[in-house]
């Protein structure tokens, strides 16, 4: 039996090959990806080879948004057994440096991250990884669901960074699936009432289809200093600062999307409102709520698979988000050659 | 233009009188109460004469979980005019103590309760109240809906003060209104999953109609400790203690349900496994955030109303508990006279 | 008996000229100003006539920083009497809006406070002032040290705006008066240890016999990530971005120095390291503390004091911090006239 | 070269026995005990055989409070070598379950902990022990000192539970060697001030020597109810109900002082005034910031240290407490065979 993976051999440039068969080492399980979703890193990776530090040399693999089957483990492995269906998380931390000791195991330095180099990422047919990223997945749960519940991961914790607390009157920037997700995240978790804006008229309709308040960018520039907490997922030039703008005095905001290195911040104007700014790095310990609420229907996922991809047309689905305006989560399917 | 209120002129007798027309001082609304829901203090005035330190002297007006059409307002009084439908908050602050400055309102000394001698209730045609007490329905809340928030906040407050963060695992114990409503709270909050505990089976089939786990008094006193937080709502004597015990290390509770006057605890395993126990002296800033959930359905208030009684069956109301084990709260309609 | 007052009736010019006498309105004391420090703020009113958004228009009475006599009080303020020594907290909040409600006091959007246009400040010899804004002080405290509270008070509650908790390692930033009573805050708070940079050594010096480490600035340019707080108070360009990027992973910053209306900040590397970055407008309820540490001797303000002036040298006082290297806080005393 | 321990071999005795010379694993160290403070719970083992659920059983060797040189390394330590004279922390926990990776290490189920069975403690000439727990002191911190930091961490983990803040005043309650390092603590943490509580005059001297108010029962039982926070250190009975029953509206007390196995609270003040009661089980990464505050000055130890013991006067050092009403803290020092 082959193991056959979308390997990104140059910029630009997927190709399908060979790997070996992988065994699982003790602690660890041999999984066979499913369902696959495209991240905005990957595309990065993929069109630049890079993202923030991290730079791809040689070889190497896409794909951390997954759900998959457990094909094998190993025996001291007693959580998940052969025939699970799992969703993955996909980072495994060291468990034993200061930051792990602290409760803080994403912010592990040793961190290792599923396409994120020097490691590879899940378009492949299997691969090992430790058996405790693995969360089994209800019968009634797709998996694309399974896959979706690595950004709504990046959504829960974004809330939590921001200091989300029922009642709050949240306004998310950005409308993409992790904009969606976020602001799906902050109703599951009380908001008052979820405004989300973006400039793009498609994306808002998507938003209002879950049910929330929209505005459009002239709106957001116009309206009233009202919302006690912003989720900034749009990484886009000075949305950051235009939604610090949109908070009352006291307010607190998470800065989720990544854009440009650098951000200009109206550092007058959040002193005199005392906001609290939290930035995000990823997530930690949100599989099993992810689950729950998804499962239970507390957060809708409609809408947001958009596009499916065979392993083969990895790079249609790198480029589905770039060349359709429609296009809201591409979704790869590795035991589909 | 009679304003007819149901009196307590001695324990377990009501009496139909006439009150004098009130009218608004300033930053007061006048409100007729539309439907008030009778909770566990009213009866325990009615039959016992006393809630705690609190004793009834002379003749007292019982109910303050209501909802009301506004019918004067004061010239100053700008967020509410006549004809709006409101929810009303029952306690009126001095909002210039220690406690009110710290944010705690509703630990004021001097707080002004409604049907908390010596302040009368809410079972009265035409009340005048503090217009700041005063929240607009949306047109799709009925009265009896608006009425339920104030035990809806009981629930939301014993979440707050049990320090509930999205993905714990919760057990309410108790499944009377308090019960349900809290483990209602708990799941719009974003419980990864929430048990009620009851020895009723007619309240577990209420929970369970709910989409809750259930457990009966026998299932609790067997089952693992596997719980993150615990939310005592029965106030029957040794459940506190018998739910403490089943948290898991680290775990939080709260002591919503108030029974006996002492409490008999094993602080042993408290302090092995390092539980949190915060108690609970109602709600504050919770009508907002209650009227946000039921309308947009994350909160479920089905099968709660069991009862309606005009003014004149005030007393048929107070008992209504005691009476039909079916009862989970009966409301008056103060202006069925 | 005249009261006189420093008025800055100009950009750069202040006459000394006669004011009504103050009588106490109900809850009111009327003070004797003993002791006043000059802050950045008062200089910036001096020399530009701005602070931010608040612009001088008319004759204008500077100082804020303070401690007094007790020579009227209203007849219904009972916890000052005449003859009292006050520590003075310069604002008054409205108490009834939706953040005094909240706890939040100092974002009162109509709080009154001392030398902030419209409200003049405290450079006069007898001024009128809510009773609950004044603290009496212990005997063996000096209305110089009573002075030095207000300053202090910014340092205490930065410290609580970046989450400072015992056994955080601390930078400050910035070696004025704000940056080394921030410093004593932290250490009086539990710091592990308090490193303290500026760019003058004169500061540095004065920083070092208060028991802190020191950082030149290349020093602090050169220097590992091993914070786990900042507080930022210099104001100065470039030395906020700087601070952060000295953080560990998880750390946490305060910007209290007020410097450029915007600043541009590293948002990949906060990102990445998860810093949280809480802004700071003023305090709130810091005097009783503030007035304890000092008394107990946990905050050293030896050192602080560097030039004292009659009110009719009001001006020097506000140049000596630009014309005195070795100055470090100058106290106007306004019965001095 | 010989290796003595004080072995308890049966209730009431202790025998001098030789143990093999430990050889340190990956990780670990080799320490010889400078010096061992005699703990609540060692007496207890001694005399009853039991600390709460732990039992002892067989030969069993007491001692947690401790200093010690580093005598030996494995090779793949490098925080620490022969030589140093370290302080420890007595407690290696799995770094691998949920408890350990939420942060809370010190609830570890599999820790295993010194003088606690199954596990021996530190009355031994010398023993391995993960090099983790270690931490170098500074020159001119004595053994006496390091071996106190346990207890303090005690102290200092108790007001972080108790969520002690700058500015609370605080009562502690029982002025045995626990309650004056946790009034210590809560100094040094930012109380605004800390009154301390006993029935024993004579360590209420001590007390107020450290500078604390004082309370005797007496003045406890009369005293107003004017604390933000409680820290129950005696674990006599009725003094944690007395304490809480001291607490202000919104107050926070924390469980220290383990007396009996249940305790009976009064619910009803506890809810009315809206008190949070946090319990406590030792502590955890407290050992940097109690080396800290007692080697810049900020906790004074002095006047703790009452009574030295030679290893072989082990049995003396156990009973010193009983009898001797001025004593303190027992060390004693396993090198002085």
């Amino acid at each position: 039996m082959s193991n056959l993976a979308a390997v990104m051999t140059a910029l630009g440039t997927i190709e399908i090959q060979e790997r070996p068969e992988p065994r699982p080492a003790p602690g660890q399980a041999v999984i066979a990806p499913r369902a696959v979703g495209v991240c905005g890193s990957d595309v990065s990776y993929f069109l630049n080879g890079q993202v923030g530090p991290f730079v791809v040399e040689g070889d190497f693999i896409l794909g951390h948004e997954l759900s998959a089957d457990v094909v094998a483990v190993a025996p001291d492995v007693t959580h998940v057994k052969v025939g699970d269906r799992v969703a993955v998380e996909p980072g495994v931390p060291c468990r034993d440096c200061s930051q792990c000791r602290a409760g803080r195991y994403h912010l592990c330095p040793d961190l290792e991250f599923l396409a994120t180099p020097p490691y590879h990422g899940a378009l492949v047919q299997r691969l090992a990884i430790d058996a405790r990223t693995l969360f089994v997945m209800p019968d009634s749960m797709s998996y694309e669901e399974g896959a979706l519940l690595e950004p709504l991961s990046v959504g829960l914790w974004g809330c939590h960074r921001a200091g989300l607390t029922p009642g709050d009157k949240v306004l998310v920037t950005g409308a993409g699936p992790v904009g969606l997700l976020t602001a799906e995240a902050a109703r599951a978790e009380g908001a008052l009432g979820v405004t989300v804006s973006d400039i793009s008229a498609t994306r808002l309709e998507l938003a209002a289809a879950h049910g929330f308040a929209t505005l459009s960018g002239d709106q957001l520039a116009a309206c009233g200093q009202d919302f006690d907490v912003l989720l900034e997922c749009s990484g886009a030039p000075g949305v950051l600062r235009q939604g610090l703008e949109r908070l009352r005095q006291g307010g607190r905001a998470a800065a989720i999307g990544i854009g440009k290195k650098d951000v200009e911040l109206p550092l007058h104007t959040l002193n005199w409102n005392e906001i609290t700014l939290s930035t995000v790095n990823r997530y930690k310990d949100t599989w099993p709520l992810a689950m729950s609420l998804v499962s239970s229907g507390r957060v809708d996922l409609s809408g947001l698979h958009t596009g499916s991809f065979g392993l083969a047309e990895t790079a249609e689905a790198l480029l589905a988000g770039r060349d359709d305006p429609h296009s809201v989560k591409a979704i790869i399917y590795p035991q589909q050659a």
